[in-house]
């Protein structure tokens, strides 16, 4: 089956990459939330975070950190936001993870749900819930 | 210097732990964006990423995967967010990271930013820089 997410990460189609090892490719996103926002993508075939290998999780939080400090150093951003995004949420069939250059105001937002069913009430029984599956 | 943070994720406050074990603490965020949302925090106190030791990386990643699973089979959301906020935008004085149940429409969203400066179409002059610093 094609995978728009592989053959980005293994340079089928021309990407701005930032870096490369065996197990990650990291690459400047098309449409960036603001710039210098980057992708960093398994080389191999995943979809979710939690299929991720030791080393592969490994390789994509040394580059997240490396990215981090490139950005840093050329931007002085505001802060750094790390999101990965899975299940209908991602939008490629390949995880990837964002590493985004953060500004006062620049709209990344989500402090609020439009799901209000007072899940701060319930704090004790969720965490039971959780404890238990 | 007292830390909120420290303070939380080294049990000096009451909260709802979903697991811990040597290197961090994860327990139910106070505010949930949606029922389930966990915070995941070092014992150690670390403001950002790139501050992380080999070990506590892998122990917060490996709570990421864990607690995903946990949400998965209890909620069965549309899918899942894994988000960190550095600098700025971080409202503790110590690195936390989110595993949030998604789901359609709830209001998570960052895809336009506010800074519109063309970023889109410097992709390849950005690169370059990243690859100098």
């Amino acid at each position: 089956m094609s995978c728009l997410g592989c053959d980005l990460a293994n340079a089928k189609f021309t990407v701005h990459t930032i870096y490369e090892d065996e197990l990650v490719h990291c690459f400047l996103d098309i449409n960036p939330f603001n710039e210098g926002h980057t992708l960093i993508l398994p080389k191999r075939h995943v979809k979710e975070l939690t299929e991720l290998t030791y080393e592969e999780t490994l390789a994509v939080m040394d580059a997240a950190k490396m990215i981090s400090k490139k950005l840093n150093t050329l931007f002085e951003p505001d802060g750094i936001t790390i999101n990965q995004n899975g299940g209908k949420f991602s939008d490629l069939t390949h995880l990837h993870m964002h590493v985004i250059p953060r500004y006062e105001n620049d709209g990344f937002t989500w402090s609020e749900s439009t799901i209000q069913d007072g899940a701060h009430k319930r704090l004790a029984e969720t965490a039971n819930k959780l404890l238990r599956v």
